[in-house]
């Protein structure tokens, strides 16, 4: 059984402060400040260009990769890091498209990330040649998957509502009509149980500074079905995809596997504060993580419902088609979480009405619930919420 | 005028190394190691999600842009940092050839750095209906610029010789056939004075980890001249390019200016490494930074060659015609350069035969170059270099 005091005592969290916003940016682990500090003054400091290789920098993306496949069911060899999700986005779409080269059109839903849906615009705007972006309701994708489908492109929990899409289900489904499928896992990575390879998922991206907790612009993933690693064309074909980066060749040859999806130089100071973050990890059983993290939840909702009518749960009820977020509707939900945040509870707003809590037991406990739970009566029954500088609008929610 | 023993003063530089490699990675600014650890203990670990806005680090792409906009002859706000330089050069490319759309050719030479070639075959290879890449010898572009050129991609200096081609009179000479450039500054920004308004290039993309000291895998930049930047298409198009990033509307509508080029979250704690180095920039006139590079580079050319007939200069004798490294050609480059790395000058190899030395006035002065020039003809003439181990090649040369 993982032990959640043990990982909770990993973290460095601020004084009267619930987070409850580990799925926007995960909170300090306390190793990461001597393991940069560490990376900056020996490795950097003292190592210089050799540190590409005696410091193991150009290996970093793979073997991050590999840990991180074990949180969500991909083996070794299969994920890579770099880049920002949603130029992993592009890359995944473009080699997915690729492979389908008689159809045009690129399904998705309007619960998806709205990065994802512009890259995917951006990407058919480069095509032309009749491609089109199909948008439907989450709970209308089943049906909208027929043969005129080239790539499926879903985030797999909403971020705003917290439901969860059938990976499987609608892979599979996906599958049938010769459709491929790229997940974009920004919402589970860490927070649910993932089986990319049971789900027989054809691409996955994902970012690891929500719950993987890597830090404020920590760099994404990207994964690839064995079956396709060693025929996808990764589109955005950088030297260090290269089949053999230091000959400097002048033209393209994508490298082994998965190597063909890195591109640029790797962020090692980032890097390095994702490799501590991925110790804690080490000592986590998904399984365990999953149940702890519904149960959070289900307090969460039973506690605040109890309370606050005036909440509206925007988040299923059904524990299994949910994330490890709850969310709730309210008009004035910036103020809302505004008032919340002075009192220590930080959630946050996704626009227009989306108060948004995630549960994360990594860092996060039953005591951690019934507390919020108890300021988010006191703030919504006393109208705390209600006063014009909970109002004013800052640059990012 | 600019003192450059202040500034070699504001860096760590290991006992007995003369680090000649700052143009492939910059050596570490004093400043870095507590600016990155107060960014994760007092930002990330206090601040948490709030850091975006308290912290100002959804504001670092533009701010450090602008700072840097200054080495380059770029006007506030048109340039910002992200993502990596074979990103950069994919965006600029995809933006500048939307803007020609009755032309397929991409010209560039055989001496651009081979991930802009790269990533331009990536481009070509999904936007197929005859787009081409089309490179020639350095020495042949300015005839190769014809009115079948949509755009002309060049790196101002090559990575291998140090050829520095003349930025003003290529974009002249592309502007009157109807063509449309962009120019990779990977070895120019921070190593010559750059006039990107004055030249009225198009776009521009580069490094901040060699000569600008921002670590490994420093965020890249990108310039859009202003003519552009309202219209230019980014390809790429990200949330945090867009108008109204946390609206999350469904659709893209690009952002104002060079905002425009912005894709996916910032990496902060790289963010915050090349603003430490940054602060040491401020103190830098450019104009006193090359005159120091050529008299270092001369230097270095007169003391080598003296001594070591060997040695083949690789690079352009005109200095004016020379960024700020020199390269010398020898069969057995490879083994000679690790044989001066043992001996603590450090240097690159680049394929085939190229021993590439880089003087960076910010931390190398006349005695380096005089103990570099001693110790380069003791291994040569000794044949210090002829020994198996400096013949295994490592992963990252």
């Amino acid at each position: 059984m993982t032990d959640f005091a043990a990982t909770k005592a990993r973290f460095i969290l601020p004084d009267g402060v619930i987070y409850l916003d580990g799925n926007s940016l995960g909170p300090l682990p306390r190793a990461v400040a001597d393991h940069v500090g560490s990376a900056i003054t020996d490795e950097w400091g003292q190592m210089l260009i050799t540190g590409w290789n005696k410091a193991g920098w150009m290996a970093l993306p793979r073997a991050l990769g590999d840990r991180l496949g074990r949180l969500i069911g991909a083996g070794e060899g299969h994920v890579v890091l770099g880049d920002t999700l949603s130029v992993k986005v592009y890359q995944a779409l473009a080699s997915a498209l690729a492979m389908v080269p008689d159809r045009r059109v690129i399904l998705s839903d309007t619960g998806n990330f709205p990065s994802d849906l512009y890259m995917a615009e951006g990407l058919i705007g480069m095509l032309g040649d009749g491609y089109e972006l199909r948008t439907v309701a989450p709970e209308d994708v089943a049906d909208a998957i027929d043969d005129t489908v080239a790539v499926l492109m879903l985030t797999e929990v909403d971020y705003r509502t917290g439901r969860k899409h059938d990976m499987a289900a609608l892979t599979a489904r996906a599958h049938a009509v010769g459709a491929v499928t790229v997940w974009d896992l920004a919402h589970t990575a860490g927070a649910v149980e993932v089986d990319l390879a049971g789900a027989r998922a054809d691409f996955a991206v994902g970012c690891t500074y929500k719950y993987l907790n890597g830090g404020p612009g920590a760099p994404a993933f990207i994964y690839v079905a064995p079956r396709h690693a060693d025929t996808a064309v990764p589109a955005l074909s950088g030297w260090l995809g290269h089949d053999a980066p230091f000959a400097f060749d002048l033209s393209y040859r994508p490298g082994a596997g998965i190597e063909r999806m890195r591109i640029g130089t790797p962020p090692i100071l980032q890097m390095r504060a994702l490799e501590a973050a991925m110790d804690i990890w080490d000592s986590v059983d998904m399984a365990d993580l999953r149940a702890t993290s519904v149960a959070l939840c289900e307090r969460f909702i039973a506690g605040v419902e109890a309370a606050c009518p005036m909440l509206e749960l925007a988040s299923p009820r059904d524990a299994a088609r949910r994330g490890s977020q709850v969310s709730f509707r309210f008009d004035d939900g910036y103020a809302a979480m505004q008032a919340l945040i002075a009192r220590g509870v930080i959630g946050d707003f996704r626009a227009p009405d989306i108060m948004r809590f995630g549960f994360t037991p990594l860092f996060i406990d039953a005591g951690d619930v019934d507390a919020a739970v108890a300021i988010i009566t006191d703030v919504m029954t006393t109208r705390a919420w209600d006063r014009p500088e909970y109002k004013v609008r800052a640059a990012v929610t």
